[in-house]
């Protein structure tokens, strides 16, 4: 169990890291998404390791690479009707992580793959989205919409934290999460309306019932976000919730909301444009 | 070893039927590619049965058919800059197809996860590319961008059956496909050239010297599909080239060529299209 402090030193730390590099733009995030795509990916191969699992490291490093590359919006559009730089630099990622065990055969050639392909969508695919979503539709709105995941799952995890342990009774989920409780899901999901309707509200982009749905959607995708990464380290064996750099924590761990809050903010933004 | 008559049929009925297919239209086409991603998936889930691996088969068709709807170029164009349809369905699959572990959780759940997303990324959603080339840029013009891959295809099939039969004496991937010659493989590789000189020499779309790179690239293509599949048979102990429906062959066996071969050419087509 984490102390308090500890918690709150690491979430208010991690906001504002995240705040700053979103808040300077691309140059920014470029290197840092780079960073976290290999570094969680690196705990996702150490985690495959432990269960005896291999993939094509060097492969898989350059895919992720260019999946983040192809996410920055600056791209001129893909020419092609229903097509973008990311849907074919995963295209090709799957054609050559299949011929190359065609050409130079190994060990459970399959198993290799299917882990490669997952590692990529879990960790780069969704990482490309945070670029994405601060530039919808441009950089000035873009950073107000990238502020509304950040600031909601900020305040469900403050929120969560606080009513959880004054109140918390009932658990959540005690074979994936033991600690959560149904009393801090509550508080993360009213913590996160009262900061989304007060953002929305003050801006004028949308009216509190739009507010009241997408925290609902919010608060839901970042504990599924977080209970998600729990079912991966689970499902392959890892119980210390993350320790890949000593006395930091893994990334994975702290990363894991915002990987599921991000590109359902990005979805629900755009489903809501087009419904206009 | 199959006969060499049966073996002509084979190749001629396919390549009458897809052509019917692909010349009608969309309307044709999206039945015929959810059939075929339903047959396809059907083969590849009895395959990871043998293996005692499970995957979520509702899920798999459900998704398997939203990515094929996806790629029907009559969407309107997602309004977002770098994303596509097809993109969205594939993002929330990965998402859903982890939440549904954590909910329900069952043996082995990341297997599940991993195996599942393959299925999808190997069948649908290069099945999806159909569609896109048959309508890349528009229908008129994508008919006849259709007939290369379609056309090399076969041209390289019967080229290579033919001067395999007769003058293969050298192993092209003794392991993987023992049938397969290098002799075999430069006769596919020029009756695909020849035929496609000739039609965008006619048509006036292209230069010799593109008309030879696309030759290369679509021969190899189709060679590599095959191989692929094949691999993905060995890896799961299926060593008989795929009789699901008796007397027909499997359907996997049947598209494996230009499963490969139709993205190769959508992304050949769209970066010259770039380039120019």
């Amino acid at each position: 169990m984490e102390s308090l402090s500890s918690r709150m030193l690491t979430s208010v730390v991690g906001f504002a890291i995240i705040s700053a590099v979103v808040w300077i733009g691309w140059w920014a995030m470029l290197p840092a998404l780079l960073f976290v795509s290999v570094m969680g990916l690196y705990e996702y191969i150490r985690m495959l390791d432990r269960n005896d699992i291999d993939v094509r490291r060097v492969s898989l490093g350059v895919f992720a690479a260019a999946l983040i590359l192809a996410s920055l919006p600056m791209w001129p559009q893909a020419p092609w009707p229903g097509g973008s730089w990311r849907e074919a630099v995963m295209t090709v990622a799957v054609a050559y992580l299949l011929v190359i065990e065609v050409i130079r055969p190994g060990e459970r050639p399959l198993e290799r793959v299917v882990y490669s392909v997952f590692g990529l969508l879990y960790i780069p695919w969704l990482l490309g989205y945070f670029l994405m979503l601060r530039y919808s539709p441009d950089a000035e709105r873009g950073l107000l919409y990238f502020a509304l995941p950040l600031l909601a799952t900020f305040a469900a995890d403050i929120g969560a934290y606080f009513t959880g342990h004054f109140f918390g009774r009932r658990k959540l989920a005690p074979e994936v999460s033991p600690g959560k409780t149904v009393e801090g899901a509550v508080g993360g999901l009213l913590a996160s309306f009262v900061i989304v309707l007060a953002l929305t509200t003050l801006t004028g982009i949308w009216s509190p019932l739009e507010a009241l749905l997408y925290s609902i959607l919010v608060a839901t995708a970042s504990q599924l976000g977080d209970l998600s990464e729990s079912l991966i380290k689970r499902a392959l064996r890892t119980k210390d919730s993350g320790n890949s750099l000593p006395g930091h924590g893994g990334f994975l761990d702290r990363i894991d909301s915002l990987l599921f809050a991000v590109p359902a903010t990005y979805l629900f933004l755009h489903i809501s444009l087009f419904s206009q």
